[in-house]
């Protein structure tokens, strides 16, 4: 029976909330301003939870983490013009990397919006849709919901549709609400039935022929020796589109050799002995490099091209023996079979491999452990000998989230945890997100998993830090208790290495760290927050070991010292720089001409 | 004699350089990133200074102000998509307020372009000239630098188009430069010519004709009474299209009574005896009010009509008394005049006007004097009493800087000294900006009025210091040395006092801002900063009189303390509150509606 009927109605503002709490919703992000209070004041009396940012950028960033963590629908909410425009950064970043941030804008009256006045927030020319137009790029759906859609009767359609579009595409997607359109009642007659979110549409027959197509590919390719046959290579879009489960049981049933990329790291269990490490073209460590090599079939699981995925474009599988599995279509050979995708093809294609499976389990895994590392006294912390110290420290189930720069590269080499998660923003690379990410992450989890849940470690530079510093207040606000390391460099050192390593402008200012969490947060409570400070192997090993770090119940920032031009070493061998700083050829700087009479 | 032949090339790199020198840019606001490098170390070889900043949004508010305060061309550099994006609100921001900012965006290379591929900072789609659509509805040119210009040889002549365009419509352009074309050499010739930049087109005849209309008009308003004929309503476009000096000779010659308007502050003396406030409709005081009410003509110089300029349109003057002063064209009642400029006819109206100097000079002005104010000791300070305060300690030749939300109000009631500045960006007013736009102002001022230029005097609320505190570590860098006044209040006031006072989603995180200025810079030389904080009028009685603020040679901030929901009298008129907080149509909660099962 349904619950409304046609004589039920509800607010818009109110409709809107109905839908997010529906999807299991439970924080929202953003910042107040002139024309959205009257719908926060909705959100503060439902039980989603205001998470208020100290600007829109960071509130972005922190939907997005909260997007990826959760796997579902996020939300953020700014005013028009300035606070959506000092946002998209963050939610371009969420629409390269497919997310479903829904991005709430609180806009002008429609009186004035339709007489084109000049009002606050706007560009002084009568317009008022151009902010949308500049969102369309990274939003898959938009509605500016207006008097015709009340008139009309389908506001609540269109609501429903914009929602659906963001969830199912698992893209950015625009709701803009004017400010007098808040409060206006519509029918409630389609809240008596949950959003119905498309799956990727199948047709059985054709993954039933893609199926056997690979089944096929698999007979010839253990036709002759056992070594080298096939390995699996599990790629980033099998997180994306929440296929992890499912590679993971593909996997476990088919024993075969599988190995990770860049963006594609923890998305398969690191410390399976299946598990070979990353292959990352020429940049891969030579035994990985040549078991790709050899192999005659490359299953690819949800795999993404791009510089950073591929040792900037080495791979160069031959597609002849490439099979490659996507959310909404397959690929075997040079054959494409579309209305397919991995996420129902998986099980029956671990079914259908059954035969291989023993033969499978004897092809040979290089062995991908974390090298261990000794403390030595008064020895500066090096890349070399700092991501093997914290990789051991690492444990089942940690969230890692490392910033874009050269922090990404360091966790690269490391077999990560069972269960743990890392997120990194690795195509868009937008420095400054880890910190919003982070904050919104550990929100998700914490309501998942409840406040005992593990620990968020983040790994910074300095230079990205200095880009949304005022994050850790917010996260001081929300009473999470992330683990930072800050690694300070002096500024942008991956940029140094890749062009004028001495040029003033990869410097930054250096600040005092140490007491920047007091700063960002006057509260009394001395031990909300904790700071260190560490310079040496012995330091940090003392901090590690301690297990001071550990469930301390507050949040905490370790600024590790380390040389101005060391990196990770997968950093460096992607810049192909032997020694530090020793690669000419990059770092010629570009000569100013001056013309005689300048 | 032409100084470069046909034989001399350069890099493109250093022809742009060349023409940003050539136009006076001293200063180029940016973060560097990976597609920027190679410009920049052009850049640094330059005459101009990179002044690196900790974020790109920061870097564009600095843009802007450098822009406003010299009255030309300021630059903005930054990295393609994640930099470009996350500075777009800043330029917005310039655009809706007029100003020539050129940002040069460092794009991936070429061949990576026209492949499609997926490197960082993409979409992951491809496609590489979103970013530039984005840019659209806020710059008034755009060019993408591509390889078919340096094969058709125009590279220089677009060049020179994108910088003509920026600075002859006083609006944003956007310069795009792939990495490997920077270094790509060009020819020279055109450097022979300084850039041509367009003014706006006179019709000598409609100029003349625009001219004996209005004297037909003054000869018709003189014909009765002596009083209330005619008054002189002064607006910000004046500012923004350079005609402060020809404005001020027009009323020094014709002795017309003139008001300012909220945005046109500063325009013109507001000490000399014909100024008689701010004409702001039903917000005015009354005697203003009262002399445009009877007034048989009102002339404009440079209007704009936004809601906060005209007091939430209640100006309603009849376009049959007003005579409206523009830019490029000429309203005298219901007759437009193209093709004319305020520019070149305020002088020749001036001397056509000289019968009515002698009248003119008898409208009587209502007096308009800063209320002298005493400081009571251990009373806490509100704004009653703060912009009187000190308003009464300003200086000639000061400039102000007011962000958005209350302090922008604070300022109108004041008369300012003579040949001091207000930079305020009241239309777009993204709260943050003043940060950014204190810092390039400031700089500019230094440039132009040397080291011992006075100094830059800015007042912030908390909510907006939150936005872009890294700003305050950008400004220790450039050491620049302003003071800044905190109103600290815990939150978004002006917000506050629209709508729902007591909603949490108003307040913020209080922050230690005592001990910001020095966790934001660890330089050693403490004398570089200074901070105060004070909450009784006595106390910041004395920290004004005793000199200590002025001159002190380094950067200050002064933290004072007020209450929650106080404001400026301005907005408290503007928002209808007669006692704070007294204003309950405004201040009702939309409430959310729970539906019976939900």
């Amino acid at each position: 029976m349904a619950l409304f009927d046609t004589s039920v109605e509800i607010s818009i503002g109110s409709y809107i909330v109905f839908r997010l709490e529906e999807q299991g919703v439970k924080s929202m992000f953003g910042v107040p301003g002139s024309f959205l209070a009257n719908f926060l004041d909705i959100v503060e009396q439902s039980n989603i939870t205001w998470v208020g940012e100290c600007n829109e950028l960071n509130a972005a960033y922190a939907a997005d983490g909260y997007a990826r963590f959760r796997g579902g629908l996020s939300v953020l909410a700014t005013t028009v013009g300035v606070g959506e425009l000092s946002a998209i950064n963050g939610v371009a970043g969420s629409f390269a990397e497919e997310l479903p941030v829904l991005h709430i804008v609180g806009q002008q009256k429609t009186k004035d919006q339709e007489a084109g006045v000049n009002v606050i927030h706007t560009l002084g020319d009568g317009k008022y849709d151009e902010f949308a137009k500049s969102a369309l790029p990274y939003t898959c759906s938009q509605l500016l919901l207006s008097n015709a859609d009340i008139a009309l009767g389908n506001a609540d359609e269109k609501i429903d549709k914009v929602i659906i579009d963001c969830i199912s595409k698992s893209r950015p997607a625009y709701l803009a609400i004017p400010w007098d359109l808040v409060d206006v009642k519509i029918v409630t007659t389609r809240l008596n039935d949950k959003l119905s979110v498309e799956e990727i549409p199948i047709d059985t027959d054709a993954e039933q022929a893609a199926i056997e197509h690979i089944y096929r590919r698999f007979v010839d390719a253990f036709s002759g020796k056992v070594e080298d046959n096939v390995v699996v290579i599990a790629d980033v879009s099998v997180r994306r589109h929440h296929c992890t489960t499912e590679a993971a049981d593909f996997l476990s049933v088919t024993k075969l050799p599988v190995y990770g990329t860049p963006l594609g790291k923890t998305v398969v269990d690191e410390t399976s002995e299946r598990y070979g490490g990353i292959y990352v073209g020429d940049l891969s460590s030579p035994d990985v490099k040549e078991k790709v090599k050899a192999a005659k079939l490359v299953l690819f699981l949800g795999p993404l091209d791009t510089d950073f995925n591929t040792g900037n474009f080495t791979s160069n599988i031959e597609q002849k023996r490439s099979i490659k599995l996507h959310f909404d279509h397959t690929e075997v050979g040079f054959a494409t079979y579309s209305r397919t995708g991995m996420k129902t093809l998986l099980p029956k294609l671990a079914q259908r491999l059954q035969e291989f499976v023993k033969k499978a389990s004897q092809l040979e895994v290089p062995l991908f452990r974390n090298k261990a590392v000794v403390d030595t006294k008064d020895k500066l912390i090096t890349h070399d000998w700092l991501w093997w110290r914290v990789g051991g420290w690492f444990r089942e189930k940690d969230m890692i989230v490392t910033e874009a720069g050269s922090v990404s590269y360091g966790v690269l080499d490391l077999a990560m945890p069972k269960d743990s998660g890392l997120l990194a923003q690795k195509l868009w690379a937008s420095i400054g997100w880890s910190m919003g990410a982070t904050h919104g992450a550990t929100l998700a989890r914490r309501e998942i998993d409840g406040a005992s849940a593990p620990q968020t470690i983040l790994f910074i530079g300095d230079g990205s830090l200095q880009m949304t510093v005022q994050e850790l207040s917010s996260m001081i606000r929300s009473e999470i208790k992330p683990i930072i390391f800050v690694i300070n460099n002096g500024g942008y050192t991956i940029e140094r290495l890749q062009h004028s390593i001495d040029a003033e402008y990869h410097n930054i200012v250096t600040w005092d760290y140490g007491k920047l969490l007091k700063v960002l947060s006057k509260v009394n409570v001395a031990s909300l927050t904790q700071t260190y400070r560490v310079t040496k192997e012995t330091e940090l090993g003392e901090l590690l070991d301690t297990g001071k770090l550990r469930d301390n119940g507050c949040l905490q920032l370790v600024e590790i010292i380390v040389g101005r031009d060391d990196a990770p070493p997968a950093l460096r061998r992607a810049l192909h720089i032997d020694k530090l700083g020793n690669n000419n050829e990059s770092m010629k700087r570009a000569p100013l001409q001056r013309l005689i009479g300048w």
